[in-house]
């Protein structure tokens, strides 16, 4: 399944959206967006019950022209369902019931911004703690440059998907086929808090910002669900427009 | 010395200007302006060694006002003295010999731009670890919200100036007198990286990137003065455009 790669690559971290103009890598990269709380979670929630493609959209009016046209709407600001969605952003709605088969349309605070200021990298790809080990293999297997970018919190700093991104940064190292530059500063601080927190990872995750604001809006009972490594196998990867998963079309598997 | 503050204060920490319009505090602030390496503790120097004033220009091209009037010009881009200036930004440049007495203007890569954005705050105080516990002390006085904005490297994070984040949110907790929110992620953050490094801080600084630009430039010389607390009581304020020691002038010592 593992190929040997030659070339020496960088890994490099992005705490907030707002960063990512700053970022060192301008060429041949694949990046990694992640929005522990809760986008890319649901995102990989859903692909693994069988949605068939999710699209992102940034704005609350872009869903309009998908409403009534059988696809199921989705998204929330604030942490909150907007009026105009069928379900708001906890994996928990996404069920296999409610999503085999379907088409998802998603906007979100964070995540779906993302998603557009990574449109020049080759790949982009969605990451979770739901989907660890799955992506660290897909990149292990690819030739390429690689950001993990942070959604964050409205352009802020967070720690979730700092926590995320230095787990990642952790399995990446690990894997003798994958050899990158740790250049960049915030993949040092990503990893070194990542190395802290994992001892204790829900007790670490108490005393982040977004779980007490979820917790005030009595949303946190993904938490847990959100921080679980491994449960599924997909690689949402952005293609023509919709995040599929490459791994169910055996490009991957 | 210490009063008792009854008021219960927000702690913030930015990691790049570039963030700090999205800072939470908004009113009844001061700015700590870091960048350890090498623009903050340079000016705690200087003004430790007797220089009157230091005043911070964004743009090389301010610094032609000053020149020829008495004034030592220092400054430098990407590491490098400035061919205008008479000093470059090392530290050790800013001996008693060269400045006691004088008014230096300054311009440094990203230490002067930090300081251009926090023109908002009620005090803008220069911070380096060389002037730790003396603007800790400063601060536990103040009855005001805080915000450590790190100068970063060109907008990016970086590792150095976040120790000392770190550094000075921990002397902050165990500061009686002192409680403040830490309902920001930074500062969490920030805290227990410095928590990581504390143990052996220069083979911490060993691995961050600054450190190997500095070295290829061979201007790495500074890195252990750097990092060496408490050296001087200096307090540098912002004041009618000029960083002046308002600990010298009484007010504070």
């Amino acid at each position: 399944m593992e190929q040997a790669i030659g070339n020496k690559r960088t890994l490099e971290v992005c705490f907030s959206p707002i960063l990512y103009p700053y970022k060192l890598i301008d060429k041949d990269y694949v990046v990694i967006i992640v929005d522990v709380l809760r986008a890319t979670s649901t995102i990989c929630t859903a692909l693994d019950n069988g949605a068939k493609a999710v699209i992102p959209v940034a704005k609350v009016e872009d869903l309009k022209q998908y409403q009534g046209n059988g696809y199921i709407i989705a998204g929330e600001r604030e942490g909150l369902k907007l009026k105009e969605a069928d379900l708001g952003n906890s994996p928990f709605n996404f069920t296999r019931e409610k999503v085999e088969g379907k088409t998802i349309v998603i906007t979100t605070t964070n995540g779906t911004q993302a998603v557009e200021i990574a449109k020049g990298a080759d790949d982009i790809i969605i990451g979770s703690f739901l989907n660890l080990n799955a992506i660290g293999n897909w990149i292990t297997e690819q030739d390429k440059n690689v950001i993990i970018l942070c959604a964050g919190w409205k352009n802020k700093f967070n720690l979730e998907d700092t926590l995320f991104a230095g787990a990642l940064v952790e399995y990446l190292s690990d894997s003798l086929n994958f050899h990158f530059n740790l250049s960049c500063d915030s993949a040092i601080a990503a990893l070194d808090l990542w190395t802290i927190a994992k001892e204790d990872l829900l007790d670490y995750v108490e005393k982040t910002s977004h779980r007490h604001r979820l917790k005030k809006m009595i949303l946190d009972d993904v938490i847990e669900y959100c921080f679980t490594p491994n449960v599924t196998q997909v690689i949402p990867a952005f293609k023509n427009g919709k995040f599929v998963d490459i791994a169910e079309n055996k490009i991957y598997k």
